[in-house]
């Protein structure tokens, strides 16, 4: 695997000592680096109040890489090249601290782009953006990144947006979600649109519904007050799992090249029936771990890690979307993701509809609908599940059978993570899968009527073991409607 | 792997000391005894001239056993205990020989059910026929199962049907394809009638064009006189090739269980387009093969093979079909069969449309179309030829990919022969995978003015080596409509 470099740039990392950065940015830029994707005037300079110099700001990162890298991938020689990259600079967002080094380092290439990646509470975007302009660092070559989640409601991601739009132009922001730089996502357009067998059958003639699932094994631990005031729906729900249902959901766009498919998913978006008052009793499930054990180890309940303090913030959400259009009128999108659960897992399921005859008397009830399985984690891949004959000369009998790729199997290089495109994505200044203002403040209208449904308590709180699938009642949602969740994970 | 026993029969074998006595019906017979699904009451009586006795007889076949019978499948006691199901009468078609043998055989249980099964040369299955009447051996509960080829053209094909019909009734006529009892043959109507992402897509609006490929590497050998007689297009493409497309192209019939999917069939060789005069000059190509090499060891040419002899007789067909009707009009059936080619190989390979229009600008010429191979030969398998993405960070790029179904792989049990379900489907009477007469009637009928508009030498005879690919006129036949035939073998 070898790239195409991309155009000279200084890559600014607010946050830059923090866990992002570590475990994720670095790594991703260090392996974008060895594949010769950064030019020689690449710079990457972290920024945080962490009060380092450089060369301890080098020494901290050589610590991680070994960490976060796969084997396969460090080489002395490598990282050492990587490193001369480094600079650092011990500032805060407010303007205090060495904010003239900043200016200094960025002043040695006014003409480079400049990607200001903002990898730090949401509360500080504004700040920085305000101080970013005041030392005069934001070129037409600039470009600012927000990590998610961008608000907890509407009318704080308006603020956010505002703060920041009041600096850089719509056109220079890249509001990430790393779900969509996997590549089992992208993949999910190349299949939807390079191949004529799948795009006829999208839609509500011939797919039953879609099941969307983020199942993580980890709880909340450290991040338990963090998380107590954001909660599954907004952490999670919000940003990836409604980015996921408009891919599979949106319209072929003219073309990825220009706003094309945000336009496209911004359309889905709209299209979502609100669930707002009664609807959300029918409609979600929100639920919190209790105590119990995964992988035979006892693990503690969502408030035990609160210090058993009374919350009303569900580690676990399901329900059930509707796009009320031409295309999908009819087709449930089925959403849950939560914490503490049996096995970490994401995947989106296309269900197909049943044959609607069996030329076989007697076998209709072995006539499994189709399955399109796109699996996001643990591993990447695609499985089509169908049906054939099963082998022998007595009379027919079906039986399931799967057609699977494999992206680890199939394709011989080391599949790369989500962050190493998307960072190059920005370098480049394509947006494509980054999310627009109204793509943001869209999803928060739908999002946000839930919150206050449930805060009127017209779906009460469930309760589930640590360690197992989740709330019965989520099971109830989608059973009530004659469907199950997959549980086939072949 | 074990099956429901079939009812008590008495399976008379005429041509019972013959090729394909020993090396496809006996060895079938005895696989299904393996498996349990011949009952105690089940005799097998060979009937030839070879003026043998029942041991003779039950020597012979153990020594054929021994050759036709996989290894893994052969044990001294199953063996054994097939033997003693076999009889031997010696006997001539015109009723001379050991006839009252034979009689007083079946007379021990005259309500058993009898399969007569046909394995001569079919200018005896009137005569065997009218002995069998003569010599009151035709029982309500007989069956009656023809070779093909049946007659050499329309006419010699109804006589053949005449006289075989003055004693046995239409549904006591089993008229056999042994293509038609392959798994990957019975897997593609539960593929395209137990499958919903395949049916909407089966007709014009996706599918750009279908191919069926059936290539040997044998010459004609020792059958060179039999087959001077015949050539590709009467022993191939009458019957093997026509039959498959029917399978692919046919409406879902109602049922599999009545006459329903020979129906169907009868529709589309009804809806084929006639290839009559001049027609035949785009639409056919025949070639003969010369001296060449298969596997680096030279082998001779046709002519050769008849002494040297003049000979009009193609061993190669290549063809386009069209089915004009309502589903298919303006979908090319691209048929290609021949003898001496570099590979033994068959398949169906169905090609979708070309995707109208890439998201993706500068890919348009990397969308290449979706194939659904169905492999007969040398393994049965299916693979769905797709396009996914390139992983790696930058922009997108197409990688050809194929989602795969190979029998032997995912299914635990030996991929059992043709022959073996078909003849388990004479004795339970189950006439589905059995061509009824004015199928086979109605295939002559669109073969035959062909073969007269060659004779008339409206296309002429090209010459291809042994060995080779064919001639270069059949490439030229699909590549003059912007196609090419699938190579990809993978």
């Amino acid at each position: 695997m070898s790239s195409t470099p991309v155009a000279a740039c200084d890559f600014i990392v607010f946050g830059g000592t923090g866990d992002l950065a570590m475990r994720k940015l670095l790594p991703a830029l260090y392996l974008r680096d060895i594949d010769g994707q950064l030019p020689a005037d690449f710079r990457v300079i972290g920024v945080s109040r962490a009060g380092l110099d450089s060369d301890g700001y080098r020494d901290k990162v050589a610590a991680e890489l070994s960490t976060h890298v796969p084997p396969a991938q460090q080489s002395a020689a490598a990282v050492d090249a990587f490193l001369r990259r480094l600079h650092f600079v011990s500032a805060d967002a407010d303007g205090s601290g060495n904010w003239p080094a900043l200016v200094d380092l960025l002043a040695e290439a006014p003409q480079r782009i400049r990607v200001f990646y903002l990898s730090c509470a949401p509360r500080l975007y504004g700040p920085i953006s305000r101080t970013l302009a005041r030392r005069g660092l934001v070129s037409e070559h600039s470009r600012v990144v927000l990590e998610k989640p961008i608000g907890t409601d509407l009318q704080s991601a308006r603020d956010i947006n505002d703060q920041v739009g009041q600096v850089f132009a719509e056109s220079q922001v890249f509001r990430i979600d790393h779900y969509l730089g996997k590549e089992a996502v992208q993949n999910l357009l190349v299949l939807r649109f390079a191949n004529m067998v799948l795009e006829p059958l999208w839609n509500a003639s011939a797919i039953d519904h879609v099941q969307i699932t983020v199942a993580e094994t980890l709880g909340v631990g450290q991040r338990a007050d963090y998380y107590d005031g954001s909660g599954a729906l907004r952490d999670m729900v919000q940003n990836h799992l409604l980015q996921l249902l408009c891919l599979v959901a949106m319209e072929p766009p003219v073309s990825v090249t220009d706003d094309g498919v945000r336009y496209e998913k911004l359309k889905v978006l709209r299209a979502l029936r609100p669930v707002t008052g009664q609807l959300s009793a029918t409609h979600t499930v929100r639920a919190q771990y209790e105590a119990g054990a995964v992988d035979d180890r006892p693990v503690p309940g969502y408030r035990d890690e609160l210090d058993g303090a009374e919350s009303a913030t569900e580690t676990f959400v399901a329900l059930k979307a509707e796009v009320h259009n031409l295309r999908w009128r009819g087709v449930p999108f089925y959403l849950r993701t939560g914490k503490r659960l049996d096995a970490r897992r994401s995947e989106i399921v296309v269900v197909f509809k049943p044959v609607p005859h069996s030329i076989w008397p007697g076998l209709e009830s072995a006539m499994t609908p189709n399955r399109l399985v796109i699996r996001l984690q643990p591993d990447e891949g695609i499985r089509l599940h169908m049906l054939a004959k099963q082998p022998g000369p007595g009379g027919v009998r079906l039986r399931p059978v799967s057609l699977g790729l494999n992206f680890a199997d199939q394709l011989p290089d080391r599949t790369p993570e989500a962050y190493e495109r998307l960072l190059m994505d920005v370098v480049r200044g394509n947006p494509t899968l980054f999310m627009r203002r109204d793509e943001v403040e869209a999803a928060w209208q739908w999002t946000e009527p839930i919150l206050h449904a449930w805060h009127a308590g017209h779906a009460r709180m469930h309760r589930y073991p640590a360690g197992s699938g989740g709330p019965d009642a989520a099971r109830a949602l989608i059973e009530s409607d004659g469907r199950r969740w997959n549980e086939d994970h072949t």
